[in-house]
């Protein structure tokens, strides 16, 4: 794995980038217990749903690696899993990849011999891992491939929405994915990134990972980007997701339904890129996935600084749903899902 | 003229009301000079189109006031005044009641007696500004007749961009106008408000002056607008406009064409309030109108806190064009143009 990783795990212990000092402070945090890594997820130091769901198969390592005595056989061993188990589910609800995450950490077979089963679920937190960096790499070439044939030639200027970087998954990201391999193709014009209020990820994030891979970027503000496709200036618009409904409506963070729309509006075709741990067939429609709504104070401050009337309500959801007639493909580690409806993504899921 | 105005003037000086310390500071600063006034115009201490002319007027009073010796004949006047007419002008290029201001100073006859000319343009400054005051409440009233006539009984959600408020004009507002009416006929549910990036005219003076009126306001990110119009939030969107071109078109804060398309997405019907003085009868469409592209530091930064990798390429545009398909009307305080284009607008103006 290659290039900016907002996680590493060595000695036992889970080493996060803090994704809230970016790009003024590069400071890693480490982290030693189940708890510290579900609060670590919570106040966002790591963000990003691969990035979460990879965090959270060590947060489980750790807290097995935690028990004080060994239980002596599997049911007692689930009993005493259980709750911390679903201190991680609980820590943000809108990323599918944490619980299916948490689910593969849980299917790794017991074992009495403690060392063995510590072994087996730090592999498969490594597998977690390293999955995502692959899956990334194929679905960034995948996507780049997807776009040079739709389309005309020369470079192009492509924007996204949040960081569906390098900082959101194991490494090289999804959305930021398909921009590193259209640079690497030399196909790339120049990558405008939003601010991405409240927490202003595309500013903060996707401008300093893209600036010091020496990727072209520009920083426009959320309200300039239906401007920015009205004019002209945007062949196409990549963003990530956080959870995909089986009927290919996807759930990113706020403000990407708003990009969507700009940019039908302007004829520009909008991709979405994700791995397939993103999708959830539960879920026939996008209007079902639960959005999570968090503090007023994200909207009321900037960092430390108050740029409203103190204590003024706020409403601040953190995702929406971009309904799937507005996606003009969904690109995945194992192909691309054409104009995604209901029976499209049945189909791809049974190839 | 009662309750919040951005400007007064008294004893030969123009106060502002530092609109780049609200909320957090009340400050009201004292211009003397034309040069002083055009300062405050572009470093945006007084903003919206509306305000901006009353500002522009007392600004070319302020001018005329200056010279020292007092022309012989209106010829020499004229040559005086044409640079300091110039200078006003060309302090901010979009909103043209700013244009249409000084146009209206410049229409004030001149006389030999210095003592007739400067009262004479002294009351031409009052006059603009108390039509603006007026203008607003005409515009609020008939706004909100408008939005009880189109929208079903009972108390109505309403979101808001950017700040045509009092702090817009002269004072009770265009866009805040509709939204003060509807409070007083307690019509008004939830007055939602845009945080309005990169300056954030609706965290800092919208929530401020409703706030302060004891209007109920509830701040949300750009990011969020989508979310709530497509969740059945919110009954009507009411913005301001800096111009709109004579098919309907109009130019507003950057952010509001992507409100518009939400809006329109959702089945929300979509509003502009807005004094005569903005229409610019002589630009067949809104795609003429000239968008100021501001510094990038206004994104680089909140305040003077730094957000972003610091030196690197922004875009920032400070206006975007809502096309009039998008508009169900626009309300001015001579009356309303229903579903606008370019003949449903000459019609208004032949009225």
């Amino acid at each position: 794995m290659d290039g900016i990783t907002p996680l590493r795990f060595s000695d036992d212990t889970l080493h996060l980038l803090d994704q809230r000092l970016l790009p003024l402070e590069e400071r890693w945090l480490s982290l030693a217990t189940l708890e510290e890594t579900a609060l670590a997820i919570e106040e966002m130091v790591v963000r990003g749903a691969p990035a979460i769901g990879c965090s959270a198969a060590y947060g489980y390592f750790l807290g097995v690696l935690a028990l004080t005595s060994w239980p002596g056989d599997e049911a007692s061993f689930r009993v005493l899993m259980a709750p911390a188990a679903a201190r991680l589910r609980a820590t943000r609800p809108t990323a599918v990849n944490l619980f299916w995450a948490i689910d593969r950490m849980e299917e790794v077979p017991w074992s009495a011999d403690r060392g063995q089963c510590l072994a087996a679920l730090r592999e498969r937190a490594d597998t977690i891992t390293s999955e995502d960096y692959d899956a990334c790499v194929s679905m960034g070439d995948l996507g780049a491939d997807r776009l040079t044939r739709d389309l005309p030639p020369g470079p192009i200027a492509v924007l996204t929405h949040c960081n569906a970087g390098a900082l959101a998954t194991a490494g090289y990201g999804t959305a930021l994915g398909v921009i590193r391999s259209l640079h690497r193709q030399g196909r790339l014009l120049m990558a405008y990134s939003d601010d991405t209020r409240p927490r202003q990820q595309g500013a903060r994030l996707t401008v300093w990972e893209l600036h010091r891979d020496g990727i072209p970027v520009t920083l426009v503000p959320d309200t300039a980007a239906g401007h920015l496709l009205k004019t002209g200036r945007i062949a196409a618009v990549v963003v990530g997701a956080d959870r995909i409904a089986a009927n290919g409506d996807a759930a990113n963070k706020i403000g990407t339904y708003m990009v969507a729309l700009a940019a039908k509006a302007a004829g520009v075709p909008f991709y979405v890129a994700a791995p397939l741990s993103t999708f959830d067939w539960e879920l026939p429609s996008g209007d079902l996935i639960p959005i999570e709504e968090r503090d007023g104070d994200e909207v009321r401050r900037v960092g430390e600084v108050p740029v409203t009337v103190p204590g003024i309500p706020v409403f601040n959801p953190g995702f929406d749903v971009t309904p799937a007639e507005l996606i003009a493909a969904i690109i995945t580690e194992r192909g691309v899902v054409d104009a995604p409806d209901t029976a499209r993504m049945a189909a791809f899921r049974g190839m």
